[in-house]
């Protein structure tokens, strides 16, 4: 939180996305009891699941277990995960004609985030999330995933893709206000597919979708779009308090391209954790090298790790970040 | 060609990436009694293929029916269609260890070029291609595809990737030179994946080993990484005479980040080739629109056309650039 106001800190928070996942034994072990789905659905094991990853490494941050498809379920699509979501697909001017979202429908995350609130090191922050508009939108076109998206693409060029984001941002924002009423401390936007699109559609339609689902919401917002390094000088106007970057620029072309007062979460290569400890460490310093202790630096992946990550390499990546001292003299010297 | 050499001219040339390919009924239809490996590898059937567009619209290049892969059959990996690419993968030291590349292995590429030479419209550029070093390893480190290729991205750490990708590059320029022999007028080098790459790893491993690829071959060169407008503005190291771009940006900032003077080739987003006839003419000539008339421009898709295409409107798409009169009165007036 610190972080996300600027104060000058002696080493940036360390969290990463996909922290409470399969690269996790414990993950993998409550995941042979139960599904996905149930394990999301479940307050008392999302919530373990939330809790898992700091029981192992110094975090800073916890994310609540979820999935950007879940606040969907409100509207009774029926979404199945195999892994990825599976779902069934909706036109264009369907998703338009959504009716209003109920978050009540969804309150099990709320309520995972109550017990994880009242289980968490009051030092670390809870994070909240949902998955960015143009990004929920893309997968309902398609009906699950994609390894290009065409019908979200298509339909940046279809003027009724306004209306449909427009919907789909006022889900967004109801949800995360949700998630905000139970105990989140901040809250990020996925945005995984919104680089897909090309500059002059981002901007028409990505930006004020983003916007508005993280508008009034009275806490921190961290907006995060990987692959768009081509509409990066237009992140600001998005609105939120800081900036997810990936691993394709250097913090320091990041900072220059978002805005150098703007808080930077980042942007470790999460390729780099299926190396060695002593590659991820010289890959960390890198990173924290970069911020050159820069106040508004959240340390993080550039997207999320992967399942085959070893724990080693984790550890190696935590370590790093916690026990950093290039700072001091670096504070002291701008002092 | 002309379009290579910024010859002015009436109207842009047209091609487009994947044209030999499954969106046609007539290629399913041979497909439906040979196997991919079977068709690129008999050289009728792949001439056969690489001519079947151009029957059927008024094209400006045929590009020759092959793999990204296929070269690397030449080392005796073996490779299936599935329909991606399936090998076993290798690891980085063992990529830049690989033997003298022998393209007397895989001359049914040459013959392929050489009947499609014959029977070609001499009005017609003849396309060959080969995969950028980059791109080849991430397939060959991996296996075959992969949503993320962190098998790549992780190498992109380790200085052994300068050998492995040098070892590639110089394979490629072998393969690409006995494509020239035959009788191909320009070649294309396809980086798929470089674009994964951070800004500063492509600087210093793709560019080098691109370059190689390209170098001293006595013909016109496109080079295509899509997904890489962060690295734009160093294409031009590359060295090539022309480069491919994808949707992501506008033609005209494309050229003020690749450079004013070099050919460029694209953008249509090929997504929206799926929509109808009406929208394709707009995109397109919104394209041709920002253009301008511009000497050096090849109009094309910015990747591969989507297999589920309407041929419609691959039909609307090609007689809008044909038949396009917008850069007479604009040549008039630089005139």
């Amino acid at each position: 939180m610190k972080a996300l106001g600027r104060q000058p800190l002696d080493r940036p928070p360390v969290w990463f996305m996909r922290q409470a996942g399969r690269y996790l034994p414990e993950y993998r072990e409550l995941r042979s009891r139960y599904s996905f789905e149930e394990a999301m659905r479940t307050p008392s094991l999302a919530a373990e699941i939330t809790l898992q990853p700091a029981r192992r490494f110094p975090l800073d941050a916890a994310i609540v277990f979820s999935d950007i498809m879940t606040p969907l379920t409100a509207w009774g699509v029926s979404i199945e995960f195999a892994p990825g979501p599976r779902l069934p697909p909706l036109e264009l001017r369907e998703v338009a004609m959504l009716p209003e979202f109920e978050p009540g429908k969804v309150d099990f995350v709320a309520e995972t985030i109550s017990i994880v609130r009242r289980s968490l090191d009051p030092q670390m922050a809870l994070i909240g999330f949902a998955g960015g508009p143009a990004t929920v939108l893309a997968y309902l076109l398609e009906g699950g995933g994609s390894p290009n998206f065409g019908g979200l693409r298509a339909a940046a060029h279809d003027d009724v893709i306004g209306d449909a984001l427009d919907r789909l941002a006022g889900m967004t924002r109801a949800y995360l206000h949700l998630q905000a009423e139970a105990g989140a401390d901040v809250v990020q936007l996925f945005d995984t597919w919104a680089g897909l699109l090309s500059r002059d559609q981002f901007t028409r339609w990505v930006i004020p979708a983003a916007k508005k689902a993280l508008a009034g919401l009275g806490l921190p917002t961290i907006y995060f779009a990987p692959g768009a390094t081509h509409v990066m000088d237009e992140f600001h106007l998005v609105g939120a308090t800081a900036y997810g970057v990936d691993w394709r620029l250097s913090l320091a072309e990041a900072w220059r391209r978002v805005g150098e007062s703007r808080p930077l979460q980042g942007n470790l290569d999460p390729a780099l954790l299926l190396s060695s400890p002593d590659r991820v460490r010289t890959g960390t310093a890198k990173v924290l090298e970069e911020a050159g202790g820069r106040p508004g630096h959240i340390f993080g992946l550039g997207h999320g790790i992967f399942p085959a990550t070893p724990l080693t390499n984790v550890e190696a990546m935590v370590r790093t970040v916690v026990e950093w001292e290039g700072y001091a003299s670096e504070t002291r010297q701008a002092g």
